[in-house]
């Protein structure tokens, strides 16, 4: 029983790690996907930042869940950055193609503050929040100054 | 120590279950953010109603990852539906808000759907999904055809 539960559990990390292999139909709904992953994911961490920053007032409950969900979502926009998915509607720079390795990076270091302002908001310490929340907010500008336009 | 356990695990499900109490700081934004998810889960359900339809060939992986975010994503669309949020760039019809029992049940059974879907895809059974995603489908069209114009 032990092994299995550990199984099941290895099994769920795993599946909640990895992005969706996304294919998409069109490149157009890649930028969209993209954009809408991001959208959700701002939405959610913008309102615990709030909370932090004292603009609305701390509601443990409501910073934790929207922590889980900005958590979720930052997983989500790197699969919708293929190949040919570079024009149209879009502020993604063309170093995003011509400098994977950097962006990659960029992309880890987000997920990675990201899932520990997840954790701080599960402890309902503000003061955790706020030192998560600043180092989130941090790692989007670097992405953004360097590959979005 | 199974006791422990046993709450971590059921305060996780309550943490995935609850919608993030949405409040968005205009409205704008809460029908960007509807909008948003439901195209997310959309292309993650399209996808695995691909493979189901033999459109595309059947990954059991990547179908597992895309009805995983499926899943997850109907959870959301819901806390934006606000007092207030009925007018703009919206196909949503005013009986979202005169009729919110109804719409209320719709989203869940649709939320039922996408679970049983989510845990069709985790057996790798090709049979048990398609039967998931007709069901799913079904739910979709119940809820557009009384609620979006």
């Amino acid at each position: 029983m032990k092994k299995l539960a550990f199984l099941l559990i290895a099994s769920a990390a795993a599946t909640l790690s990895a992005p969706a292999m996304a294919q998409f139909a069109k490149p157009e709904d890649a930028i969209k996907y993209r954009q809408s992953t991001m959208f959700v994911m701002q939405q959610n961490f913008a309102r615990v930042a709030g909370m932090s920053a004292g603009r609305v007032p701390f509601d443990a409950k409501i910073a934790a869940e929207s922590a889980e969900v900005a958590a979720y979502m930052a997983k989500l926009p790197w699969a919708a950055f293929g190949e040919g998915t570079d024009k149209g509607t879009t502020k993604a720079k063309a170093e995003i193609w011509s400098d994977k390795a950097k962006f990659n990076d960029y992309a880890e270091k987000m997920q990675g503050e990201m899932n520990k302002l997840n954790a701080a908001a599960k402890t309902g310490n503000l003061d955790s929040i706020k030192a998560a929340v600043g180092a989130v907010g941090g790692s989007c500008k670097t992405c953004h100054d360097a590959f979005r336009s």
